[in-house]
């Protein structure tokens, strides 16, 4: 393979107001890496012609599946497509690329249902096409350590997980500003069955599949709305049993005044612990029984062979959401790499489809058992 | 009344490994107003008489229901008595105090069952006596500063309500090492129905009622016991209904390895936030809606009238549990004073035992609850 | 010896507004090990007397001349006593006490002049009697464990020490709102050759001796008065070289708006470092070369047996300001004991008279830069 | 001005091990304004032209003699130069820079002496050209805010500036290793007069200019050599008198072990502070008199007019040291859209080459004083 970048298409991403397209457009330049290639970037033809020139891709399309089958009959067709519009788009997006031959990576939720992400399951195995779902937390180098520490068994055996997503944004009804992340966000015909566990539920859940290394089999759940007028939940508490028998709690709220967006987890095992929270997100805890606490700094401490690359600066010199957000692209880049033969180190094994549709399948069931005045209640199993 | 110092009972507290005797007596003796005037504070008369008199009381006695009908007939009788047995013995100290005149001072949880609750609470209403239960927490300054701003609606309208504590120390099988902490602690006859609860639960859910100003209603609730051989949970996780239509989390556990007694909480209001952690107890975090977040630290900033005389040092000299239990104590004091005539400062409105009683209503729902696989089980009212 | 409490006097500490008296007494009785003995409280004869009695101590006396002679006298004669008053009559006081056979726990700075600190030292040295110096801080667990772990040469050679602390409560002139603690800080008459060196100088300096075990050969000092009208610094910035060949840096301030009581420490050797601070009291920093950062924290990992009984509660339980002190307590005490040929463990080297008088001679040098301009000036040897 | 990316220029930044080059790379791309036109990147012709193909720059060159010279031929001309050599080459490239009608961004220190950096002075000024030196803390926001606050007044007269900057990484023979890193900046040749002044004592310095808006006017400092066999200082004690009157102290080392890059400030006004650590780099302290302490949190609270466009994230989505670095590119960015009549936001005052020239004043006035034992220095006017 030649010294190329790699070239990337966007889906959803334009236009003001719009929140994610920026940080996936950083993520994907500044690793000097990748190139904005193919974008079809808002709602309306004339508007994502118009916003591919201004934000420099080289190729613009006035809607995703355009794109999707023109770019596939070129050349030098774009190697994966970044999808970052509201979840409901989300399904048809990814399934017209890998149709079309082309890599995913997808914002979370993955879908608006479990039945639409076991879709997209079947497809990427089918097709042996690279998928990440931006569970982008997992992109954060001391989340990876944490992942790391209890795959080796630094902490035992894992008794319980709390993950946790605190934010306060929506306390008010920020819908009525005209916000427009707020406005689709409670809307559950773009946003899916649950508002405050799919926008931000899904992250916290993620910690107990990618830091434990476990999953949910049955959940406990109650959804609450707390601001008056509100369809979907805007606080999601779960109880969860897992798979080794261990517990785990998964709470996400947006009326949590004050709070930014204080994502964290703690994983308690028979013989540690480790703790991570965003509030102080260069750091990781860790307590390894008989020990002092010990506090993991990034580029402090030598991190494990698995994670090179995934960092960029030396120690004391923060890293931050942006480069999260770079390594999940690094994984999918790395992939496609490998796939085209080309010597690359492994991608590191961050979330992919079968994630995100663990994601959903946790979604719904939470919704089930809070409906049942939180029966317990199984959680589909999607691998 | 003349000029003197208070005078004080005590039952329970003696014998090496007994942890709550000991800060007991420092809160007794710190600020100079009180004294250890009468003790019963083992098990055998003999070790009893011994204990008084190694610990400087100023009489011994055998047993506790002798020296309640002792004091009873001394002119210079104990004007309350602190209890620190284990639990079991708690109902049947209190009683016999309150029949003999004398206040109490109890440790937490009040009594092993509600009903024996229930009873304290008829007899302290019937003889108007003093009763305050050691939910020691409530004395430290920024947990009742807290109460205050909610009070006073700094924070608006309670939606939530967050309350912790988890400790590491019964993560293995601490009991089989002797220690007298954890023996009696795992045994149901000595604890009673929940052990993780009981123990540290209700520390807990006290932040609920002292310091949002609310009461659980219905809960649903899990306990679970991993440490195996162990008959009592040693993690408790309860979900409330409050109320006021409001939701709280409540959640001790003994097994989060590496976790001191890093006890907390949150109240969300519609307007603001106040949170605390012990880990940084002397620091009361508080967000009001459209401002920064403000830190409040012991000594920065002025106290409530209502506070006055509950700290004793300068700003950042910190004090701690000693001096919250010391609180606990000159509340007692203070009420004993102004029923004797003596114009003293009011006494901040520490719990007492009804709050003692909502305790364990809160702890056999939670008990009835788990046992249900986590039906909403309705919190008995206790007032 | 029989089983007593020991008798501690007190010379100074009473009347409204004055912030020592207080925490000494709780100090004395917080371990039940001690009693209020004999108090010369106030200025005037009729005042101390009341006083006396006010604050339940066994005999008043109407000044510490007196006191010292007249309990020389008796069986049962005060073991030591503790001296609270401004720094001026520090001298008389611990003279006259030592005179008449008795052990001195006395505050810092411990005179006006290095000179009369000097003769203190002679006569403590003649008489063999044990003397404290209430530099508090070094009463605090985590400052004694950092130096546990110095002495024991977990950090290696000692290249650096920075010791701080700023206060802000003098940043105006409040001196002039009548407020005793600050009338005398800022009278040269009452407070000696530095104002804000002399008060809390001396306590960082004392961390360069107590933590690292070395001392000041020579400094540089600049000493400010940044409020207007006010004769002493308020503002003391040293650098030192050290007797190892290393540096320090010794800084204090009483106009850094905002700061309470944030003193602190950074020991920084060739293999390692250990750092505290008042802010994060219950926990010690510590870094070994090659290993995560280390947080010792209160209860949570065991202490060296030098240490045991210099803590009183359960991991997670703070501690303070009050249990320092009454660790120096303890250390005279058992100082006592020992001579007196009871069984007793022994006392942690907590500074004594030797260490005033160094305190003495870094201040007299630092003054004597500082009106240099900052020349380098020897720091008389004090051994 | 048609719809473009501004055209970079890069000296320097190539090569393995170098440290700087990757991140200005990472700058300048991240908010997709700008490309990487021409690169000059290494020592050796043949080196430099193949980093530029491997690194994707447009167009590559043997020197940066011939860069800027071939450059200022063309139509379509780099805007700017982005110089991230060693210290000794900053000078002549900047200058062949400037001749050649090419605006700058300039690594620190600005220049090897104070005669070269005041020569650049004279020629930006003669020129017009725009010119940025990258004490890249300050392109964080919570720095930037800090400045807005002082400026604005809300902490009063400025009293006294803290700025220290611990480092870790040289308190062993590191340069031994062959690390690229360390052994230039330990060579005065390519370093300077000062090792860890140069280094990173200037960022410290910089915290006085550009937050507390003054300069030093006299200096007594003490750099100390704590690694044997190293000519430069590795620890840098400034104390400085202000043009206002105050005090500051600069501290920065490279030999305390543990420290990653623990940059900070503290400004003290009459009135209130800020302060800020790198260690917590997304909040800002700032404590007003009366009121409690307040912490700004990046994304937490609005940001004045002036920073509009310095941050990229909503609240608690870290942003670090990349995008503090693009916020120096940006303000030169602006700079040249302005220039070029473009209607663009106001660029923020981040430094330009008379605060690189100040740094070097100050580095040369402590490197003299140093020299005399501390005798107070003048710092050379710049402006």
């Amino acid at each position: 393979m030649a010294h190329r970048k790699l070239r990337v298409g966007m889906v959803g991403g334009g236009g003001p107001g719009n929140f994610f397209g920026g940080p996936h457009r950083t993520a994907i330049l500044m690793d000097n890496t990748a190139e904005l290639t193919a974008g079809a970037l808002r709602s309306t033809k004339e508007g994502s012609l118009a916003e591919a020139e201004r934000l420099f891709f080289k190729r613009g399309y006035g809607d995703f599946a355009t794109m999707m089958t023109e770019e596939a009959k070129l050349a030098d067709k774009i190697d994966y497509v970044t999808i970052v519009t509201p979840n409901d788009s989300h399904y048809a997006a990814a399934k017209a690329a890998l149709e079309n031959g082309i890599g995913v990576l997808c914002e979370k939720p993955l879908t608006l249902t479990l039945e639409e992400s076991l879709d997209l399951v079947r497809l990427t195995k089918s097709t042996g096409l690279p998928f990440i779902v931006a569970y982008t937390y997992t992109g954060l180098p001391m989340v990876m350590l944490a992942r790391e520490m209890v795959s080796q068994g630094d902490i035992g055996e894992i008794r319980k997980v709390e993950a946790w997503y605190p934010q306060g944004w929506l306390a008010d009804r920020t819908e009525d500003s005209g916000l427009q992340q707020a406005t689709w966000r409670v809307d559950p015909k773009k946003s899916g069955a649950s508002g405050c566990g799919g926008d931000i539920g899904t992250h916290a859940y993620e910690f107990v599949r990618f830091v434990a290394g476990l999953s949910a089999t049955e959940v406990s759940a109650r959804l609450t709305t707390f601001v008056s007028g509100r369809v979907l939940d805007d606080d999601f508490t779960v109880l969860a049993r897992l798979c080794n028998g261990g517990t785990a709690t998964v709470s996400a709220s947006q009326v949590t005044v004050g709070a930014l967006n204080d994502v964290g987890f703690k994983v308690i095992g028979t013989k540690g612990r480790v703790e991570w929270s965003m509030t102080d997100h260069l750091n990781l805890q860790v307590y390894r029984s008989g020990q002092p606490l010990q506090v993991y700094r990034l580029g402090g401490d030598p991190l494990p062979d698995s994670m090179a690359g995934y960092t960029r600066l030396p120690g004391g010199h923060p890293e931050g959401f942006h480069e999260a957000l770079a390594n999940l692209h690094k994984s999918i880049q790395r992939q496609i790499l490998a796939r085209a033969g080309e010597a690359t180190p492994a991608a590191y094994p961050h979330p992919g489809v079968v994630d995100g549709a663990a994601g959903m399948a946790f979604i719904e069931a939470a919704v089930a058992s809070s409906h049942a005045s939180g029966a317990w209640t199984a959680v589909a199993g999607v691998d």
